[in-house]
């Protein structure tokens, strides 16, 4: 966290980056010519194109030569609510999901987990760390834990597949709705960073939240760390 | 944002913040002793004694001399969905809410305000920017734009009242409710961290949001960011 003022240039970046991710302007919107955004701003065209290529630079603007600007990508629209699915969310937002492992884990359930999972603490729960990615993209990085004297068997489930969805449908629950979702904003740590090509101290919203079955029975707390800045979470109505 | 590796103090303290912040330790609870701390992060009391040390400035956690470490304080939990309204949000937290005016400015609407509240870019728009505070703690600020041809008198009644609700009731909008939320996660600026007494590059949570009169018709287009480590945003169901 560097000290003293936000240069001009940073300010008008941070401005227009707010409107891609508000999808004020969408992929192949061509962004106003450097001398309109000069004089919006109020600052000189050398001022407008360090900011463009600021964002030429995290990749969400793309410049054509002799053509202008152009927005390449927006973030993924991930929409929260009582049925929050990964895979269907990223199809929605029209793009292709994945899921990868980065560790499973069966062990004695913390005492937040059991609280979460109304266990009891040292309780056995299977924890599924993973990675999720939009386009090939990270989007986020997560920790599911589940129950494994209620869920027999999910750590067999767990190493089978990446979904899960999946991997509760093969442990005996068809479907499960989010009793509550909880969101913040932190900063990213080092290992976050590194899994989600970020710099430490880049902003992550951070979610919060329980699955529980028909019975309302809790099958799984999770917790995402998706990247600020790829994805906007959205709630209708 | 420091490059390198994080210490382990601060991993420490990050952890015991994020189990504060999800209510597995609540206001005037006893934190385990350095001893047991130093044991569950393997680490000496030296460490630990750092972190905690880094959440007493804070203002999270409290020592008491003999005593220990307790909670001082929780994050803020905030509900969103159809129906938002601070004041009530916050007092059902068992906090004191406040607004405060920082500035009203009548103009003309920018591209994004236009298309937000279904307006040509140019008409007439009213912003009030301003602080929202719990328990005279600053956990948000705010920019509410309210479209001025389709609202009259809104002008007046954003002078005489800090509140969204009553400036809307006055100018003929009993009620309205939330169309569409979008959420992510940013870094503070220079003046919102000013604002908030934060630092710049501290995390805030940003939602964007249009709320609508009983026939559908947009009458304010709201953006608030939210001190990330003061609110937890809710979403029940």
């Amino acid at each position: 966290m560097a000290g003293g003022r936000t240069p001009v240039w940073k300010s008008i970046a941070a401005t227009l980056r707010d409107e891609i991710a508000d999808g004020r302007y969408t992929p192949g919107d061509k962004l106003p010519t450097e001398a309109q955004l000069a004089g919006r701003f109020g600052v000189n065209r050398h001022t407008v194109r360090h900011a463009i290529a600021q964002l030429v630079e995290e990749g969400l603007v793309r410049t054509r030569r002799g053509a202008g600007a152009f927005v390449a990508a927006t973030p993924t629209d991930y929409p929260i609510g009582s049925r929050v699915r990964f895979h269907e969310n990223v199809l929605a937002a029209g793009r292709r999901p994945e899921k990868r492992v980065l560790s499973i884990e069966c062990r004695a359930a913390t005492r937040g987990e059991a609280q979460a999972l109304a266990l009891t603490e040292g309780d056995p729960v299977c924890a599924y760390h993973g990675l999720s990615l939009a386009d090939d993209a990270p989007i986020a990085v997560f920790e599911s834990v589940f129950p494994l004297d209620r869920l027999p068997g999910i750590d067999r489930h767990l190493a089978e597949t990446s979904s899960v969805t999946e991997v509760l449908a093969r442990a005996g629950v068809p479907d499960y709705t989010r009793a509550s979702t909880r969101l913040t904003a932190v900063l990213a740590d080092v290992t976050q960073a590194l899994h989600l090509h970020l710099k430490e101290g880049d902003p992550l919203l951070r979610s919060t939240g329980v699955n529980v079955d028909a019975k309302g029975v809790p099958v799984e707390y999770g917790r995402t760390w998706f990247a600020g800045d790829r994805v906007t979470l959205t709630l209708e109505g």
